[in-house]
C-alpha cells in the first residue's frame, strides 16, 4: 500500500502520518509536491491513500485540500489525526541569529510565528515556500539563511536548531486527514465518529438554515462549517460540514438522506473516528458536545422499533364507501 | 484624508480603490505592506480609511483581513468594491517565454493562473510573494524573470506584458472593502445594502442554527458565511456573516439585537451599499435573493405601527381581586 503525503520529507504532514503508520502495516509513504498532487496521485491510482492537512487551529482551513476533496472521482476521509504544532528555526551549522538576513516558511508557518520573528529576527526578509520542509531544503541549498519549520526537518536536511518552540500561540493544533478513494472500505462506527460532507444549495433565504436544521432536529452536533467559493460566481459557495456521528447511525443517516433531497449537489466525504490530541501535549482537544436527550442512538432505535411495529399490523383495504 | 491600501503600488487593491476615489475628494492613498498593516494604520490613526481585499470568487476568503476585522479597537466596513480580475504575465523588456526560469505571484494569483502556467511556462519555478505587485517589483529588481499580476503594474515597474488574460477562470471577481474606525459615520441606507457581523457562540448543538434562524425568521437573506478559528482551540470559531439589509432597517436591527442577546461575542462590522460588477465586465454580480413576502421593510413598518397602536391604548391598573 502506498500513502502519498504533503512533502517533501520533514513536513508536519509526514510527522502526523508517521504517528498512525502502525495501523497501516507494510505501507510505503511517498512525498507529493502539494496537497493537490497528493490527492491527484490517489485519484490516479498511484497511491491507495493520501495524507493532507485540512485545518489549523490558528490559520483555519487549508483551501487546496477542501477544493481537492470535492473534485471527482469522489474520495472519502477514513482517518483524522490531530498534531500539536511545534515550530523551530533551523539554520546551516554555525549560523547565528545575526547572520540571518532571510528566513523562509510556508505561509501558515510564518503566520504562526510572526510575533516571534518580529521580536527576534526583525531585520530578516521573510520568504514564502510551498511547505515548511521546502523552507528547510532552501536553507540546506543556501538560498535562504533560516527556515521556520518542524524540528524533525533538521535531521532530513543536515541543519541545526537556532531556536525551538517559536510559535506565538502555545497550543496550536493542525488536523490532518487520511483520504481513500470512495469505492474503498468505510471505517466501522466506533461510537465517537465524525462525518464530513460538502453541499451546494439554491440561493434563497433560509437555504443554509434548512441544511443545518436537518442535523439539529435529529440531535446531530455540527462541529465545523466552512464555505468555499463555487468558482462560478462571487456569492455562491460549497458548504463543508462536519458533524458528530457515523453514516451507519440512524440520526446521521436520516440527516444525510434529507440533504440528498434538499441540496443541489451533495458529496459524502467520509465517516471516521474522532481523534483527540495525543497525550503529553498541553493543547486541548476539540470540544465534544453532550448527547441531546431523546436523540441518542438508543432513542432512535426505540423510535424505529415503535414505527416498525405500527407498520407490521395486518393490512387490509381501506374502509369506506365504494363508488362504482 | 488618508486611505491606506494593500500595497505596494500596482496591486489590484490600488486599482479597486482608484475606481471609487471620486467619492473621497482630496483623499491621499498610501500603500501598506500587508492587509494587517493597512488595518493597523487605520487603528493607529495614521489613516482615516483602509482598503483591503476580503474575498475572491476563486480563492475564497482572505484570512488576514477577516482576522484583522475582529481585532480591537473596532472598525467597520463603509463601502465594498467588486473588481473583475484580469491577470497578465509581466517581464523585463526583451524577455521571451523561453527566458522565463522563475515566475512570481501572490498565492491567490498563482492559484488563479495555475493551468495557464502549467501549459505555457511548464518549466518555470513558481515563487510566492506577499502581493502580485511585489512580484512585479521582484521582476524589476532582477530577482525573478516574470510576474503574474495586474497589468497596471507594468507602468509602475517599467515592465512589459508577455501575455494578458492568463487567468484560468474567465469571470473571477475580487471583493474589496473600505474600512473606517467604528466611531466614524455610518453610511445611510440605500435600500440595497449589506450588513457584516462576526459572532462567537457557545459550543452546543444548534447554536449556529439559532443564529441563522434569527435572520431567517425576519426574512433577512444571508449572503455569506465564513468561519475562522478562534485560535484558542481547534474546533472553536468566529462566524462571519453577511446579510442583505441595513442596521437602520427594522428586520436587520431586530436580528442583530437578538444576536446580541444570544452570542458570546458579537462584532458589528458595518452596513454599506451592495456593489455590483462594473459595466463592461462579463463576470456576473453576486446573486440577489427576492424579498420574502410579509417580511419587506413596509411589512415591518406596518407591524410596528399595529403594535404601537395596541400599546397606545389608555393604561389602567389591572382588574382583579385586591388582596389587602
Amino acid at each position: 500500500m502506498r500513502i502519498a503525503f504533503l512533502g517533501p520529507h520533514g513536513t508536519f504532514c509526514e510527522q502526523a502520518l508517521g504517528s498512525v503508520l502502525d495501523d497501516f502495516p507494510g505501507a510505503r509513504t511517498e512525498p507529493a509536491a502539494s496537497t493537490t498532487a497528493a490527492l491527484d496521485a490517489l485519484r490516479a491510482g498511484d497511491a491507495e491513500l493520501a495524507c493532507v492537512p485540512i485545518e489549523s487551529s490558528v490559520e483555519g482551513a487549508v483551501p487546496a485540500t477542501m477544493d481537492g476533496l470535492v473534485e471527482t472521482p469522489p474520495v472519502v476521509v477514513i482517518r483524522e489525526i490531530l498534531l500539536p504544532v511545534r515550530f523551530g528555526v533551523l539554520v546551516r551549522p554555525g549560523t547565528t541569529a545575526a547572520d540571518v538576513a532571510t528566513v523562509a516558511s510556508h505561509p501558515h508557518g510564518e503566520a504562526q510565528t510572526r510575533r516571534w520573528l518580529a521580536a527576534h529576527l526583525p531585520h530578516a526578509e521573510v520568504r514564502m515556500t510551498p511547505s515548511t520542509a521546502a523552507a528547510a531544503a532552501a536553507v540546506a541549498d543556501g538560498q535562504v539563511d533560516a527556515a521556520v519549520c518542524a524540528p524533525v526537518a533538521a535531521r532530513h536536511y543536515g541543519l541545526e536548531m537556532l531556536a525551538d518552540g517559536v510559535h506565538d500561540t502555545g497550543d496550536a493544533v493542525t488536523r490532518f486527514v487520511v483520504v481513500a478513494r470512495a469505492d474503498s472500505t468505510l471505517p466501522a462506527p466506533t461510537g465517537t465518529d465524525r462525518t464530513s460532507i460538502a453541499a451546494t444549495t439554491v440561493n434563497e433565504p433560509g437555504a443554509l438554515l434548512a441544511i443545518l436544521t436537518e442535523f439539529a432536529i435529529r440531535g446531530v452536533d455540527l462541529t465545523r462549517i466552512e464555505s468555499r467559493p463555487s468558482k462560478a460566481r462571487l456569492g455562491t459557495y460549497w458548504f463543508f460540514l462536519d458533524g458528530a456521528g457515523h453514516v451507519a447511525e440512524a440520526a446521521m443517516g436520516e440527516a444525510l438522506a434529507a440533504l440528498h433531497r434538499r441540496c443541489t449537489d451533495l458529496r459524502f466525504l467520509g465517516s471516521y473516528p474522532r481523534a483527540t490530541v495525543p497525550p503529553g501535549s498541553t493543547a486541548p482537544s476539540p470540544p465534544v458536545a453532550p448527547p441531546v436527550p431523546g436523540q441518542t442512538p438508543a432513542d432512535h432505535a426505540a423510535a424505529a422499533e415503535w414505527l416498525h411495529a405500527l407498520r407490521s399490523l395486518p393490512s387490509r383495504a381501506a374502509a369506506g364507501p365504494v363508488v362504482g
